[in-house]
């Protein structure tokens, strides 16, 4: 499963981008495979997995903030894994050239 | 202004990659700055810019799809640029380390 | 908390409306304050609530589509509840006037 | 085509809901026709009409905040209109019972 988050923290006195790193740690610090990017960051496990750590950096955030919005997307597609790099690979070989992945691919 | 767009097309016999990979096409043919992802492709400009190419993109997809869902998250800050990279970077600056960008810091 | 969902299966025989409509019947069966809407479901509960009626929902519709996308976004705000209605009858109340809300307010 | 439209402003001195009225009263002010919710308004129009009135709403927001986050979900759906009710009633139909839509069925 892969999915997408990002947090928009409200209500807060710090700057936003020392509460979304701390949020990036808590990603970064766990088993997961994950991508940051500027609009977010991109985790591939499973269900549990990926709520998990959401929560963590939900309730990290909150802890500085009175309101969070968090926005989630899920790509749950029956029996694939190690889609992060996969995914965008497939879309720039249907292309037939290469596509800009800032790395990625 | 940074936008990160996901299409979703159902009621299609082609598959999906096929339809994304005419949209990517769209976007990498622009003069805009963008990023693809598994999770759908960021991209870089002034709203004008940004809409245009969405509509273009959604079109494309809409001639091979009964239906379009088109996921559109903007951020829109003042007095800033070229952030598609740097808001990954400051991020990983707040951090004090190395994150995973695939390449992108 | 409240929650916003909404699913997009693909790769599916059968008619989009009845899975969606599988995953409403799994909501409507919860113990929690629901509204469902063109555009998705909105959802308030905990944490917990939300995501396990999320993950049934997606499970549900995953027994018939190879594909599932859900998009959630959630608006956790400090020490407020009843906020399904509240919310929209605060901004009513800013706005000065009536506004079309279908009858939620 | 609909839209389901939320913005979370940042940087503000004012409460959000002041901003989120200033919004809402710039959609109910135009010809569409639209539903407020806790979590976002839907709109139904044409592309054109849909994006002018998410421009002017940022943009009015973004007199007061020094950044404003958008998300826009819309779904294009070939051949079909009055799609704001008309969505939610078809589920409610497959479902076989009543379901709470807040007064919109």
């Amino acid at each position: 499963m892969l999915a997408h988050v990002s947090f928009v923290p409200t209500g807060t006195g710090e700057e936003l981008k020392e509460l979304l790193a701390r949020a990036a740690k808590i990603i970064a610090g766990s088993e997961l495979n994950y991508q940051l990017t500027s609009m977010g960051t991109i985790i591939e496990g499973d269900w549990d997995e990926i709520v998990t750590i959401i929560k963590k950096c939900q309730d990290e955030i909150g802890h500085s903030a009175e309101r969070v919005v968090t926005n989630v997307v899920i790509d749950d597609r029956q029996g694939l894994d190690n889609r992060l790099k996969n995914n965008a690979l497939e879309i720039e070989y249907a292309v037939g050239g290469e596509l800009e992945t800032n790395g990625l691919t």
